[in-house]
């Protein structure tokens, strides 16, 4: 153990997801030897998180007004809204350029066992958003336990909608992936989604 | 990317040393749902950080005092100084609970290219510490180009002292190690540094 505020420094950068305590120290030592400025960036970008960060009114996503960017753009489809756990998915869908819909960020994943039910998540919000415009609801939750459950749990929720088509994204094998390594589920479900070519 | 300050802190988070763009993103959302008292208490660390921290006016150690808790420790062998690169090196000796001396941070190695010549070490410090009361100093330097050109310099300062004995860590292969698997530098040094049993 170190002495002093370098020990505090360590123990606290320790606490951060995925930092390890070699991290910790190698992290702590590169700030010790930082320009003060530096520091001061990391500081301010803290507090403004801390001081807390806006979330669109209207998808959920973090935004830098009250209305995000996506939601504000003329350009987006009206009628199709895309459903997923966390901001980062957005920015994963955003990222193939396939999709010129809107999102409706969920904020996690139905895990009953963690005390996550249908109030802690933005589904309350989804079900009034959906008005006459809005003719397709994709699902992205996560292909694991949770985000099949909230899928399922969407689904019934979201059948009683006329005219409403709701769908999941597909399941099967990673593109660049190999057959001989992918597990069975995929396999399974690769199988189960085949589409005649 | 993100809008607004989500996205500061995720780029800030990044310019640290191991610390890629999942992570630091990773980090980000962790702190976003995080207790502000967690936030705060980072947001102190790194201010203490700042502020200066505090280095051993005998072995340059980071410290509490103006003296280190090593140094000040009566039961300390005052014959004895390991020199060694770098704070966390110190840690890493007083794990193996095997060495009673004291200690002399040099703060890196010798890396011209880099502009790291003996003047930037605390090599000068080293020289005067040695009274009549040391008679060995244990050179632990890492056994890397850098780390053996200090060692190489050091003794040649340290040579002209009458009395005083130089040494240099054992080099050879690590414990639990697999000597198929060693490069060939060290099983070289491994075996030109053989001891009768």
């Amino acid at each position: 153990m170190y002495e002093g505020p370098v020990q505090d420094l360590i123990d606290e950068l320790g606490r951060l997801p995925g930092v390890g305590p070699k991290s910790a120290q190698r992290i702590a030592f590169h700030l010790l030897g930082a320009d003060p400025a530096d520091i001061t960036r990391l500081q301010d970008a803290l507090q403004k998180v801390k001081d807390g960060v806006v979330f669109c009114e209207v998808c959920g996503n973090v935004s830098a007004e009250s209305t995000c960017r996506i939601c504000r753009d003329p350009r987006r489809d009206l009628s199709l809204i895309c459903v997923v756990e966390e901001p980062k998915d957005v920015l994963a869908v955003e990222r193939t350029r396939e999709f010129k819909g809107r999102y409706h960020v969920l904020g996690g994943a139905l895990d009953p066992l963690s005390g996550v039910g249908p109030d802690q998540l933005r589904i309350r919000q989804l079900l009034t958003r959906i008005g006459t415009e809005v003719n397709e609801i994709i699902i992205a939750t996560d292909p694991n336990t949770e985000g099949e459950a909230t899928a399922t749990y969407l689904v019934r929720m979201l059948r009683d909608f006329p005219g409403l088509t709701v769908t999941r994204l597909a399941s099967g094998l990673p593109m660049g992936g190999d057959l001989e390594f992918a597990d069975e589920l995929t396999l399974g479900r690769a199988l189960s989604g085949r589409r005649s070519m």
